[in-house]
């Protein structure tokens, strides 16, 4: 067995060497540039733990892992240009540093780079391999276009927002898991166990993402505190506040989204305020905790020894209380 | 054997079929639409008339078929935001009907749906199948890159504008047929000739572009003529006028290029009259011959009945003469 942070440097390592050999040339450039920019290579660590967890030889694993980091730096791309973000990892996006042509079509190179490496694996498994890229490559396009979409109404309900933060983000850590199953030829109902906690623990991720942005220590966050706050982006946070809200606090939560009348720093402050005295933060610890139990029964359930599941455990377990 | 006027409206069928089986919602009504606008289907007929010349059963290539035409398409909704271009086939393009992130994503969908069609072959044949469509891919990113960075550039030749056509066209006429070969079974030497007749008979098509844009028909071209002049554009015929021109002809050449102090039909119809004067048509349409000719050679030499190859003689035969 080997700790998921050995995979996380093992797969850098890999990610490193795959893209020192890219070609040169303005399609190329950019590839590299968010290569270069890091990442913690969540991905490809969990499909080779996946693949580890079941008994399968990781080096197996390797190419469709820097496949999946590859396919996830594509998104990235694309959805800053999608949603004007500047900066990424704290350096300019693609797209700001080029121009959005280059960021759409390195983007659309990216993408057949991860399909390629996602071939490299065994034959006779290469169709079930793919049907769970492409089936997730899909749904994260859908997450994708449900949060665009979201941003244009003010009925969304919690439920569509859980539904949408499964398809943007937890159904790729979930095919990751799944995949690196597959490499290592687990059955069926642990390929499904896994690809659940994948989802669950997926979902937890981005709540966890949510508070933080509020409640995050700024010095370790990497992004600015209180930037959901300051964007009226429809977060779990303010989604349960605006269901928790009574006649008064909503008009002062409308207000606020208004923003007229008050500086930046004032909108953020009165906004956490508000989620405290609406209980907020509480309610979204307790609902990120169920998902992380509902992720926890998935893998004790898994058909493999319990002295086997420790690192998936205790990436679970970190992901509860992460702080950047 | 099929003829391939049969098979694209077989083809045509099948697409609608499909196209009416997409979900609703933000994100696919782009695809239903750029479909909708229709086109000659010329890549998936090819497919299916490979198929059927190395005698293959034309079923086996119906979702690879519909696979390729997917991917045509997203590769035209991605252009069109990266060339500007209002139009597509005389209606919107996707991104002036919605927006450029519509136009993004959707393509982005689009490239998955491609690849999950290309999927649906015999598995033996999938790992195949796929290099052949993901070298394609990445071979018709390349194509566009190049020709956005001719954009920026003065010193184009004839040999890298050749090579940007290559790419960026003929080689997924190419692959397409490839791709047919493999499906029925054809032999590695067989493959390779079919391949270097799409590339050939793709290079001729695209050089038959060039020239219609100057001395189409206007009734028949469906695009204005004189467009290409109009924009500057690096083709064949601009390329080869710079250099078959003496000194005073490359002197009236930049003026007509710098445009200032004319009428736009004063440019088309002076530069129409200096490509006269150099027989640029007369050089265009030897070149195409040429590599009409090459193409023929490829097919005359495939180890298969002479009489099955009447289909793909006439296509390339039409290609030389064709209005529009």
């Amino acid at each position: 067995m080997h700790t998921l942070s050995d995979l996380q440097s093992l797969i850098s390592q890999e990610i490193d060497r795959y893209v020192k050999e890219i070609k040169h040339g303005t399609l190329y450039e950019p590839v590299k540039y968010i290569f270069d920019l890091g990442g913690k290579r969540m991905r490809p660590a969990l499909m080779l733990s996946a693949c580890d967890l079941f008994g399968g030889d990781i080096r197996d694993a390797v190419d469709p892992a820097i496949g999946v980091e590859v396919f996830h730096n594509f998104t990235l791309m694309h959805d800053d240009i999608m949603d004007e973000a500047p900066l990424r990892r704290g350096e300019k996006s693609v797209h700001t540093h080029w121009n959005t042509n280059n960021a759409i079509l390195s983007g659309d190179v990216m993408f057949v780079m991860g399909y390629q490496l996602m071939c490299k694996v065994r034959h006779e498994i290469l169709p079930d391999v793919l049907a769970v890229f492409s089936k997730t490559a899909i749904e994260v396009c859908e997450g994708q276009q449900l949060d665009m979409d979201f941003e244009e109404r003010d009925d969304v309900t919690i439920g569509e927002y859980i539904e949408m933060i499964r398809l943007k983000t937890s159904v790729l850590l979930a095919g990751s898991l799944q995949i690196g199953g597959i490499i290592a030829g687990a059955g069926r109902e642990d390929l499904d166990r896994i690809y659940r906690f994948g989802e669950q623990i997926g979902i937890a991720f981005q709540l966890r993402d949510d508070l933080l942005d509020v409640y995050g220590d700024a010095s370790k966050f990497g992004k600015q505190v209180g930037g959901d706050i300051l964007a009226n982006k429809k977060t779990y946070l303010l989604l349960k506040a605006l269901e928790n809200a009574g006649d008064s606090e909503r008009s002062r939560l409308n207000g606020l989204l208004d923003g007229k009348g008050i500086t930046p720093e004032e909108k953020v402050s009165a906004t956490i305020d508000l989620y405290n005295e609406l209980g907020i933060r509480e309610a979204t610890e307790k609902v990120m905790q169920d998902y992380f139990e509902n992720a926890m029964e998935e893998l004790q359930a898994l058909n493999v020894p319990q002295d086997r599941k420790s690192e998936l455990t205790q990436f679970a377990e970190l992901l509860l209380v992460r702080e950047s």
